[in-house]
């Protein structure tokens, strides 16, 4: 038998807690705002939306910032959030160089230190995290909203980290360990998903309702956001497509597979495919520098990257039509002759109508991204609010 | 800035279209029942649920059954849905031969006729169409309640076929053509779409939240339920994985590429392999029989499908992180052998922890899924209705 649901009322408390976040929306997306226009929008009456302004100045997140434009009677006073008044402790840690930072209400970064792994993993790379953010805490800050953290892997809804193969972190609990030694709300998320949402919420009104944001540095991981959700999948692991084997026959993975897409297209790749070839770049903006040049080595071992990416990147345009697809992080660097081949190989294996829409963009090396996803995340569950600017 | 959406009220005949929805609804869902229940169920007044339950009963789709146990009163009357009121026309036509069946209002069908398409396509195959309607509706019937297609290829939420490779469709506005000829309500929809819609409903209680349904026949199509909803993609062309090119140097494809997944592994290129090997079997039963049997040639054509198909079911694990796959289609008659070959690829492209947890089901040929996802996907629009048997 099917379910069949019918509406229930609310009880007092439920609708008093929706309302204060409907007036903070509000304040939050259109500010400054005059009481009359939240009361005006929200339906609720002129003494509800005072009592609840009321106490978003008593926290500390709205004041008074002078008058708007008269409509007939007296200049309404007009509200405004204090974009700073709390501060988010976001951490990235997809990257060889782990990221700490404290970003305020819409995003902003107000704090950021970044510490270089170096080769750790495991337990050293966990104590990294720790020494990040009792360093970051010791910086002056507002009050702490909670601890946002994008997390190569699968992460599970509770913030653990099931597998992160490049950190050897299995069924670590992080999310329970950071909220136990700081106390605050945690929401760890899946670096890449984390990205993709802030890249959705930062493309404008005009955003699509379907975007794939790919993160290629030392791992690569794709965010999915379908009918403007983020997609999870059935165990957390929607968008791993770095350990899909796109060679059989090739090199060892870190995750026991031979000829993942990792081990062609990733950061940490590309350089041992560089070194193979006999090129003396030990950098991605160095092998660029040389293929800019015209170096055809160089230029070949670009290509050869992009074209496996873009067969990945054909997959996702025959499964999903998503006509968005956004490349971002430090695999990025290669610039033209990367994008290009993305986009050739994308392009053949695809079918006609479908490649012949979707449009890959260049996200840039997207440091912020997860750090801002990170926190957007933490904003929706801690405040309703949808981050933007 | 951000879409800040709030509440509006809901005009009288909005509010009472609504209503008579809710009855219906419950009546169909959980029916024979009394007004009593409805009225406790939804929240309506016993005078508003008396009116219309009248209603429905006018119109033909409901009726009194006898009495249901007292609960201290007299014994309350019990509403039953008559199944057989209202009857959809439906077509699948993704295979040789196209099927055009009379469904009840809990798909069950009641007539049916399939006819051949002996190689025609094009504007023959439009013709063929219409022969089908055209014999179905001279049959004995119940008031039709519209038309619901399973078309092949990319078709839009209009009903246009955007583009289907093997009828030699480009933008035939089939949903139109059928409304102006017939005058019913009229619904197109992808096959592959279709009959995943069907699977998921008919998966009864403890669905999951994901599943893909790939269908594995003349064509090779996947449908893609995600949270719960048919996904469409941003063109429509969501699930379109027979075109995902897998051997670029492959065998041409009737889109114009070259090594598409349907040159591999659909039904009329499992038959053109074994051919090519020399076997004299012409049909998939045949060749299955063979393989049973021990023909090593024969078990051999079924595994080299069966592999081909499971390097994009791993893209699908891959990106999804799906764990309900169910394979439906002519194709699926091989059996084990393709099966297992498909299970194996699978795990052994896929990232460990994902692949551990995915189950691939044999959905079997799965005739009736189409007409049934057509019929589905009808109801709800035209009445409210989630089918359900």
């Amino acid at each position: 038998m099917a379910h069949t649901e019918f509406p229930t009322k609310a009880t007092h408390a439920q609708t008093r807690a929706h309302n204060a976040s409907l007036v903070l929306r509000a304040v939050y997306d259109l500010g400054p705002i005059s009481r009359a226009e939240i009361a005006r929008l929200t339906g609720l009456t002129r003494t509800s939306v005072g009592e609840l302004v009321g106490e978003l100045e008593h926290d500390g997140l709205a004041r008074e910032v002078g008058r708007g434009p008269s409509t007939g009677g007296k200049q309404p006073t007009l509200i405004s959030l204090i974009d700073d008044a709390r501060h988010v402790v976001t951490l990235d840690l997809g990257e060889r160089t782990f990221t700490a930072a404290l970003l305020d209400l819409r995003g902003e970064v107000r704090e950021r230190i970044s510490r270089d792994l170096d080769g750790t993993d495991g337990d050293a790379a966990l104590a990294l995290v720790y020494d990040l953010v009792d360093e970051l805490l010791a910086r002056p800050h507002e009050p702490i909203l909670g601890i946002g953290v994008g997390a190569p892997g699968i992460v599970d809804g509770q913030g653990t980290i099931r597998w992160a193969v490049n950190l050897s972190w299995t069924d670590l609990p992080l999310g329970s360990l950071l909220h136990a030694r700081y106390g605050y709300p945690t929401i760890v998320a899946n670096d890449s998903r984390a990205a993709a949402l802030a890249t959705f919420l930062f493309d404008g009104d005009d955003r699509p309702a379907n975007l794939v944001a790919i993160k290629v540095g030392r791992g690569i991981g794709a965010g999915l956001v379908l009918d403007g959700e983020l997609f999870r999948g059935d165990g957390d692991g929607a968008g791993e497509i770095g350990h899909i084997v796109v060679e059989p026959d090739g090199a060892e993975c870190h995750c026991g597979r031979f000829g993942c897409l990792e081990t062609i297209a990733s950061a940490p790749a590309i350089l041992r495919a560089a070194a193979a070839a006999g090129l003396p770049e030990q950098t991605l903006p160095g092998l660029a520098a040389a293929a800019a040049d015209g170096d055809e080595t160089a230029l070949a071992v670009s290509r050869a990257a992009g074209r496996a990416l873009g067969t990945a990147v054909a997959n996702l345009i025959g499964i999903l039509d998503v006509r968005d697809i956004v490349l971002h992080g430090s695999v990025t660097v290669l610039g033209e002759p990367w994008f290009d081949a993305i986009r050739d190989e994308a392009t053949r294996r695809s079918l006609g109508p479908l490649a012949r829409e979707t449009r890959i963009v260049d996200g840039g090396t997207g440091e912020d991204l997860t750090l801002l996803g990170a926190c957007a995340l933490l904003l929706t569950r801690e405040l309703g609010l949808t981050v933007h600017r």
